[in-house]
């Protein structure tokens, strides 16, 4: 079950990562580039950063398939994709609490303080996005307007409080996944965001 | 003493990530990434690079806590710092000095070649910046006008001649760490700078 | 023979960032880094993603070396190096050969999945210049125009299918090379590339 939200997570984040690529008028080597590092970029600088070499998508082929599956997809129903955009952004939403959750295991796994491992979630479920901006030169979404990551940090926030009251594993995940679902869905339906902080020059 | 000056380094270089933040209008997540990132992204690459993992910043929380006290301070005070810029000058400069050392010495546990060592130095203090501006969408600063990295690639050269001569420790890091920031206040104060090299198209 | 091959590609992959930095009217520092980059960056993303470490150039010195001379020379001859043009894309060329090779190898060493070698081999040949223009504020031109890694992953399917035949190393390594070189110096002359994918907005 939770293997195959990774995978839908994973599709959603290379389809979005292929759709922003065309948008910029890229070949479709650099669609496909930019589509995998959107699904995989951020559990390749977690993985990086906590040691876990050779990272996880080069011993598991299905992130190769799932991306690959993602970009043809992508390209083939290119037209009809706008009007699938609320199930697309539903499939997205779903993987920011899977690779939300996939982070914070991985930081428990090695031991690091909560903190850590708050930020390897967010890390894992954000960062792809961070690359694929910076590959397409434009100054990471998420740190402009959406509110995205800082939803994964009261996810994660959540799921260290719930462990504190010893729940299931089962019932941790399934909670502090549908937090960080249902907030990012009403953060979209309305339109929530942060206003950038005022300075005078 | 030594970790006391990490610390007025790591949080002048947060804050300065902070400001170059929020002049490019990012929201509060985004700048809390940018001082982040701007205080620890160097010495995270040369980690990296060496194999040093859990990277340093995941292992002792004290960063964490220094970044986000001062992307705080930063925030509360951002009116009044212009007429702290000198102090944070300083404040930077100590960061700069005190960064190339615990580079070098990164490089020397590691049993590197002394000119691998002084990239590292360099890396560990230039680097953050290089990230920072990368994710601002800027090309990076010290690779148009400053004279900041070269300086640090003379401090690991004073570094090692000293070393060849077997002071102790604790005067061959003051020795480096002064020659460093006196370099760097002169540079800021007389405006030295490169010249872009010409190149007929 | 190999290392050889592989120090002319190093050195022409140092003096095209450097003239790339140079045309960015980027100061000396600048310059130097992007050399540094455009010839080791790809290899060095390669060490790191498959847990190589210390990365290939701190544990010999020649490519610094190598590097050093190419950015001095292209900023001594940078005024007669449009004529040297084809010489230098020759090289430039042999170092896509050379390094793709090499990436490979190291996959096949970590015992890594043919697919998985082949994205290495197209990372260690690539991505030095994907890094190059990210800090030179450009989005990435092999993720644009260029037939680029395309070549090197038609080279790495030739590899794996060679392999299958058993050849003796030394013919496998001659005729992948040949491949790419190949079909690279005919994109070149002939202009071949992708068109960007046609998105309805």
């Amino acid at each position: 079950m939770f293997h195959l939200l990774d995978i839908i997570g994973t599709m959603a984040f290379a389809m979005s990562g292929a759709l922003t690529a065309m948008s910029k008028k890229l070949d479709p080597f650099g669609v496909f580039i930019i589509a995998f590092v959107t699904a995989v970029g951020g559990g390749t600088l977690r993985d990086v950063m906590i040691g876990r070499m050779p990272v996880g998508w080069m011993q598991d082929l299905t992130y190769v398939y799932v991306i690959t599956l993602g970009f043809i997809l992508t390209i083939l129903f290119r037209k009809r994709l706008d009007k699938l955009r609320t199930s697309l952004a539903l499939f997205d939403t779903i993987g920011l609490g899977v690779f939300t959750l996939i982070g914070i295991q991985k930081g428990i796994e090695y031991q690091l303080h909560p903190t850590i491992c708050i930020a390897l979630g967010t890390m894992t479920a954000c960062f792809g996005g961070v690359i694929r901006d910076i590959l397409c030169n434009e100054i990471p979404v998420i740190f402009r307007e959406e509110v995205y990551a800082t939803i994964c940090i009261l996810g994660g926030i959540v799921f260290f409080i719930l462990r504190k009251m010893n729940l299931e594993n089962e019932i941790l995940y399934l909670i502090t996944s549908l937090v960080i679902i249902v907030i990012r869905l009403l953060a979209v339906k309305y339109k929530w965001h942060f206003s950038p902080i005022e300075h005078k020059k």
